[in-house]
C-alpha cells in the first residue's frame, strides 16, 4: 500500500512526470495563445497531479511549476521548499496570486467543456473577467491523447488484468442465467482482480455503470448514449445495456465491461456462448477480428483516424454486413476511441475525425455488429499507436468461447 | 418486463403524473419569473418524463404540455395526437418553434448550475440570445425536492430491496476478508436484488463508485469528496472510502451501499463487526441511533432544516462526542440531505441551511462518528417528512450485527 508521508505529496507524479505532461500542457496553451489557466475537473486534475482533489491547479506560461489551491483535503502537503494554498472558495485565488506577486486580471483559459456554466462565470469574475473567454478543454485534451510511458505503464496493467479476468469469464456462467446475472459475475470477479468500478466518461450526457454485456434481440434496441451498442438496461432510468434477457443456446453473449484498474483504463469486447454458436455471429466475430488486425496494421504515427474508419468500413461492406455495422436499427458513427483515464478520449476513428495519430495515443476499436435474430457479435481491443502500428494491450482470447 | 409498445412512448410517467410534476416546475418558474426553459440533463429529463433521453425538454408556462426535441433514440413517439421533433441539434430548435408559430427569441432558461459552459453558451445564441441569462436548476431542484405518491413509490421499493440486502450481509462474511472484499460479496448481492448501480450525484466534483465501506483507521483520512464519511480507496484516482484494511474483531465495519432499485434512492447505513464490539463504538451507534429517533421525531412540515443539524450536533455533544461528530481530522458539514434521483437533493441538514422542511421531503440522516483508533461508528436511514414525523424506509435492524 501506499507510504503514508508521501502519499500526502499533493504531486503524486514526481517532478519528472509532471514535468512531461505539463510541457504537453503548455505547448498546446502557446499554440492556443493561452497565457494561464484554471484546472478544476477530476479528472484534469488527476492527469496533472496523479491524485483527486478539490481545488484548482493554475497553469501559467510563465511558471516553471503549477500553484495548487486545495479546498479538500486540506491534509495535502507541497514537494519540499514549494507551497500549496488552502481555500475555502474560488475567490480567494485572486488575492493569493496578488500576494506572492503573481499578475492578476489577464484572461484565464478555464475548462469550459466540462465545467459548469454558473461555476465557470463565477470563477471568470473572481479572476477578474466579465465573463469566461479562453478554453482549456481543448488543449487537455490533446495532451491527454499522447500518453507518457508512464501512462502507457499504467494502461498495460489495466490491459493485464482485465484480461486475467476475461480468461475467467467461461468459469463464471451457470445454465439458465440472465444477461444480468452473467454481467454480475463478471463485475464481482472484476472488482476482486482490483478494478475500481468507476467508468469515466467525458460529457455530462454519458452514463453506464460497470460495462455492457448483451445478448439477442436486446442489442439492437438504441439506447441514448453515444455507446458503440445500446440495449434497454434494466429500467428506463438507465437505458442501456443488459434487460434480464436469458441466454439462448446459439446465440452470443458480448461481454464489454470495465477495465479501470489503476485509473487508466483498457477495453475490451469479446464474445460467449452456449450450444454450438450461430454460423452467422461466428462470421460476424471473424470478419471484426480481421478489421482489428487491419487497423492495428494501420495504426501509425501519420494515419488518418478517418481513414482507418473508412478502411473498417470497407472491409465490413466486402463482406456483406454494411447494414449491420455498429448496429442495425441505430448506427454508431465510429469504429473506435482514445482511452485513457476516461473511455473517451482522442483520437477519434470516425469518418469525419481530423485527428491524426501519433506514437503514444492509446485507441480501443470496436468494429461491432447487430444481426437481427441472433445480436451482437464482435471483439474490441485497446492498442497503443507505435511507429510498427498498434500494440495490443488487451490479449484475452479473440475466438468466441463455449460457456457450458 | 415492459411493454414493447408504450415503451415507446416519450411520457412513461402518464399524463397525471406528468402534470403533478411540471405543476411544481411551473410553480417555480413563475416565482422566479421563468417564462421558458429548455432541460437537457439526464436526471431532469427522467423527472419530467419517466425516462433518459437524448435531447431537450422545452417547458413554456403558455403551454399545458412540454415539448420534446429528441436526438436519440430516434424510435420515441408522443402519446396519441401529439408530435415530438426529432432534432440532430440545438440549432434546430428555434426554427421547429417558428414553424409551429410558438415564441422564439425571448430569455429561455437553462440548468446553469449542471451544463457545461460552452454547451450552456450554444443553446443559448441557438435561441437567440447573446448568453445564458436565467438558470432553471434550482427550480428544478426545489420541484424534486417534494416527491410525488409515484415518487414515494418508487422510494419505498428501493428501501425494502436495500433492506433485504442489508439483512443477508452478515451472510456475505468470510475471516480474513478486507474492506474491498466484503464490500464487493455486498455489491454483488445488491446486483442480484436488483440495484442498478449506478449512484447519480448532483454536481461533477462528486464521485463514487457503489457505495462505502469503512473499518478501522482508513475512516479518518480525509477525502476530497464531500460525502459525510472519507476513507482513502484503493487508489489515489479514487480517494475515497475502503483501501483494503483487512476486518478486526473489535472494530466496526460500517457498510453505506448504494440503494438505487427504481432510478430512486435510498439510503441506509449499518455496522458490523467481529468478536465483541468495541465498547466505545457500541455506545457511538447508539447515540447515532437516538440522534436519528430525535430528528424524525422533528421532521415534520414547517420544522427548519437547521434546526435538526443544531439538534444532532447538540446531542453529539451532551454525549462528549462533538469532537468525533461527522468526522475527526475532517469535519462533514451536515448531517442529512435530500435523496431521490440523486443522492444529494434538498433539503439539507446543515448549520446554515435555509431549507424549511415540507411534507414529501425525502431525507438521508446519517449522525455517524470517526473515533480515532477505533473507527466509524453510526447508522444512517432515509425517511419521508408527513405530518406525523419521519417515516422510515430502510428498515434493516439498526443495531451493529455480529459477522462471524
Amino acid at each position: 500500500m501506499k507510504e503514508a508521508n508521501d502519499y500526502l505529496l499533493i504531486n503524486l507524479l514526481g517532478t519528472d512526470e509532471q514535468q512531461l505532461r505539463l510541457a504537453r500542457v503548455k505547448d498546446g496553451m502557446r499554440a492556443a495563445g493561452i497565457e494561464t489557466a484554471i484546472v478544476r475537473s477530476n479528472t484534469n486534475i488527476y492527469y496533472l497531479t496523479g491524485r483527486v482533489f478539490r481545488g484548482y491547479v493554475y497553469i501559467s506560461l510563465g511558471l516553471d511549476e503549477p500553484l495548487y489551491f486545495v479546498r479538500q483535503p486540506s491534509t495535502l502537503r507541497a514537494m519540499p521548499g514549494k507551497k500549496i494554498y488552502h481555500v475555502r472558495k474560488p475567490e480567494e485565488i485572486a488575492a493569493i496570486l496578488a500576494e506572492e506577486g503573481m499578475p492578476v486580471g489577464g484572461r484565464v483559459a478555464l475548462e469550459l467543456d466540462a465545467m459548469p456554466y454558473a461555476e465557470a462565470l463565477r470563477i471568470a469574475k473572481a479572476m477578474g473577467m466579465d465573463a469566461p473567454s479562453e478554453n482549456i478543454s481543448p488543449v487537455l485534451r490533446n495532451a491527454r491523447a499522447v500518453k507518457t510511458a508512464c501512462e502507457l505503464s499504467k494502461l498495460r496493467t489495466s490491459g493485464e488484468k482485465q484480461t486475467l479476468v476475461y480468461e475467467r469469464i467461461p468459469h463464471l456462467y451457470q445454465e439458465g442465467m440472465s444477461d444480468i446475472e452473467f454481467q454480475i459475475e463478471i463485475e464481482r470477479a472484476s472488482r476482486l482482480e482490483g478494478c475500481l468500478g468507476i467508468f469515466r466518461i467525458g460529457g455530462s450526457e454519458m452514463e453506464l455503470f460497470m460495462g455492457n454485456v448483451l445478448t439477442g434481440e436486446n442489442a439492437d434496441t438504441p439506447s441514448p448514449y453515444d455507446f458503440a451498442m445500446g440495449g434497454a438496461g434494466a429500467d428506463p432510468s438507465l437505458p442501456v445495456g443488459a434487460d434480464g434477457t436469458v441466454i439462448k443456446p446459439g446465440i452470443p453473449v458480448m461481454v464489454d465491461v470495465n477495465g479501470n484498474y489503476t485509473g487508466y483504463m483498457t477495453d475490451m469486447t469479446r464474445c460467449f456462448y452456449t450450444g454450438s454458436l450461430s454460423e452467422r455471429a461466428g462470421k460476424a466475430v471473424r470478419l471484426s477480428i480481421a478489421i482489428c488486425d487491419e487497423l492495428a496494421a494501420m495504426m501509425k504515427p501519420g494515419a488518418k483516424a478517418s481513414d482507418l474508419y473508412e478502411r473498417a468500413l470497407a472491409l465490413a461492406t466486402e463482406a456483406g454486413m454494411e447494414e449491420f455495422f455498429m448496429g442495425h436499427r441505430y448506427h454508431a458513427g465510429f469504429v473506435g476511441h482514445g482511452i485513457g483515464i476516461e473511455v473517451n478520449e482522442l483520437p477519434v476513428l470516425a469518418p469525419r475525425s481530423k485527428d491524426i495519430l501519433e506514437a503514444g495515443n492509446v485507441i480501443a476499436v470496436e468494429p461491432k455488429f447487430v444481426i437481427p435474430g441472433i445480436g451482437a457479435a464482435g471483439v474490441e481491443n485497446t492498442y497503443i499507436v507505435t511507429a510498427d502500428g498498434g500494440q495490443c494491450i488487451t490479449n484475452a482470447p479473440l475466438d468466441p468461447v463455449r460457456l457450458d
